[in-house]
């Protein structure tokens, strides 16, 4: 790492600041190794005079294709839906030689949306970085949000190798652990990992908040450890997640599926009073717990 | 609470002394307001071997007959499967005017299992702290795990009022506040705030653990935040939860049912696009995660 303390990048524009985009502003921002220049895009001013008001970017431009201009480094951070329509506005402004990155957790949607507008002489490493919270906005971000945890790169085949590495290696230094993987094998990975719990959290809230009132009450009363768990969860951004249910829609409803049928087999063991079968299949999840806590995981 | 400092009871016995049993002797040894004498039961002598080495029992017996002999409070803190076999033994020895409460997760089941064998002159009281870990054994307690938290109190009708309050008072002396249900609205509302989350995380385990080995490796690597929260539940006491399960049955299969559909429901919106039913299911997730905060539930 000798020339760990050179910037990686001239100008890095951050299109997207909320808890991804506004962590990556901090760390840049902080350590001054990302890159020189730290540009900041986001929906509505608002979320730029924040942006403004915190510190966390050398420069904020309300136009895409202004904030685009003369990096070397773009980075999509903002909700998966929206990039077909980011990657239109910014196209005809990345300069040559520019890498354009994201941090999106579809990655084939990505590439089917971002891929085919990314002019010749602009390179493209879709990227994921597996790091988040339950909060939103440029206020959430912070500087250790990626630490000790993995970014997934998806390049598609024929990607410049020099590419990947630099944003293997703007991961690298804000914490993170490297992993280049296929785009659909990732989609399947994410699906089961993330995708599936997010969704179950937002439907149990929802078949919670349907009791008849009184149940309703008490549920919030007394939530205990499971459900608490599951709210935490389901506090999560809806648009963000929205967007990625509706971009990773094939790997999420197969797990989906293969969940229900399994819940549905569970709820055949407590229907017929099948103790050893739920036994089983409670002490391998502790198995799984126990793999991850070996895996420093947990 | 001018009587804060004298014990309630002169002798309490605990029938079975892990995460729950063994944070009550906690208290008792530590504060001295519950009993005189802590008596400590366990299914095995190893438990009880361990239970000396912590200090945590003035005296501990292998039979619970022995355990529950002269004494004016005995606690069941045994997975509730075992509550009609141990109500069978410790019945003939149950001393006049004692009372038996509990501590588990299910409340019809333990009036049905537990209540016909109380002889006449001995009070039954059953209670849930809801309360726990993903823990489990005598080492697991300590004596702030109630603090805090609601014991549920679902006396059937006909309860002597005097052993209720005393019951209540021991549960409010462990630092937990107190609710009185009726036991089938008790076994409702668990199912969804509990038992169900419970369910589901063991079960989604199992389905990342059925997927094939290399996408199986790849979920431990990189499991998420979301499957991540649902390991950590899913790492609890088998037995206890087996035994939950089948003990409430009929609630855990109408929530599980409930949940299917509204499951499907989203599973069908993801299919088609329905951008705005999922939004809408995500925005109300977090007003329940919104009401938990408010109520400090969260």
């Amino acid at each position: 790492m000798g020339d760990a303390q050179k910037p990686l990048f001239r100008r890095i524009a951050l299109i997207g600041i909320g808890l991804i985009g506004s962590s990556v502003a901090r760390i840049a921002m902080e350590n001054g190794t990302l890159a020189e220049e730290v540009v900041a895009n986001a929906r509505t001013q608002k979320s730029l005079d924040r942006v403004v008001e915190l510190g966390i970017a050398h420069r904020v431009e309300l136009d895409p294709a202004k904030a685009v201009e003369g990096a070397d480094c773009v980075m999509l951070c903002a909700p998966v839906g929206a990039y077909a329509a980011l990657a239109e506005q910014i196209a005809p402004h990345l300069a040559p030689g520019c890498i354009v990155t994201d941090v999106g957790s579809t990655k084939q949607s990505v590439i089917r949306d971002v891929g085919p507008l990314i002019p010749d002489g602009v390179h493209f490493v879709p990227g994921h970085p597996m790091a988040g919270t339950e909060f939103s906005g440029p206020d959430s971000g912070f500087s250790t949000l990626f630490e000790g945890r993995w970014t997934l790169l998806t390049p598609p085949p024929g990607t410049d190798e020099e590419s990947v590495e630099k944003i293997a290696e703007l991961w690298r230094r804000c914490g993170s652990m490297i992993e280049v993987m296929e785009p659909a094998h990732h989609d399947r990975v994410v699906a089961i990992v993330s995708h599936l719990p997010h969704l179950i959290a937002f439907t149990i809230c929802g078949t919670a908040d349907d009791l008849a009132d009184e149940s309703r009450q008490q549920v919030l009363k007394f939530a205990a450890a499971g459900f608490r768990d599951f709210t935490r969860i389901a506090a999560s951004d809806p648009t963000m997640w929205r967007d990625v249910f509706l971009n990773n829609r094939e790997a999420l409803l197969e797990m989906l599926a293969r969940f229900t049928e399994d819940a549905s087999a569970m709820a055949r063991a407590v229907r017929w009073g099948d103790a050893s079968y739920i036994e089983d299949k409670i002490q391998r999840s502790r198995g799984i717990r126990k793999s991850l806590i070996e895996l420093k995981q947990a």
